[in-house]
C-alpha cells in the first residue's frame, strides 16, 4: 500500500526560534498588525510504501527520532493517509 | 477575534527541490526503504488580530505574496481557526 505522509517538524515550546522572531519583527514594518506567536517549521511530504498503516506510522516515527528531526530541540506531528491500494 | 494561523509553503510541482531530493537520497542509506516523492516546505504558525475570518484571511493572503512566499516558485496553502474570542 502506498501512504501519502506529511510530517510537521516545529522548534519544541521554550526553544528561541530565530526565523520566526525575524518574521515577526519585519511583518508591522510592512503594514500587518496584529501578529504573534510566529514559529516556523519544516513541512516535509513523501510517498511511503509500506504494508499496512501500523508498519507505515511506525518507520515514520523511526525516520523522525533519527533523521527527520532533533529530538532534542524538535518535535514531529505525523499524518498519514493511504493514497493508493496496490491491486494484489 | 484572535485566529491560529497555519501557512505551509511548498515549491510549486515541477520547481527542484535539493533538500527533499537529499532527504530521498539519504533515507535508504539508513535502511527506509519505500520512500519516494519528497518535497520540504516551510510551515509558519502563528496568531493574528483580526476583526472577522475574512478579514484575517485577507491579510494572510496578502502576507503570503508579499512576504511569506515567493509566488514565482511557491505556493501557499492557508488554514484559519478561531482561538479566541474577546470579550465585548
Amino acid at each position: 500500500m502506498k501512504f501519502s505522509v506529511h510530517v510537521e517538524v516545529n522548534l519544541r515550546p521554550g526553544i528561541a526560534d530565530p526565523q520566526g522572531a525575524t518574521i515577526e519583527r519585519a511583518l508591522p514594518k510592512l503594514g500587518f498588525a496584529g501578529v504573534s506567536d510566529v514559529r516556523v517549521g519544516k513541512s516535509i511530504r513523501f510517498v511511503l510504501e509500506a504494508d499496512d498503516e501500523a508498519a507505515a506510522r511506525e518507520e515514520v516515527e523511526d525516520m523522525c527520532r533519527r533523521f527527520l528531526a532533533n529530538p532534542v530541540i524538535e518535535e514531529a506531528s505525523i499524518h498519514l493517509e493511504a493514497s493508493e491500494r496496490l491491486s494484489v
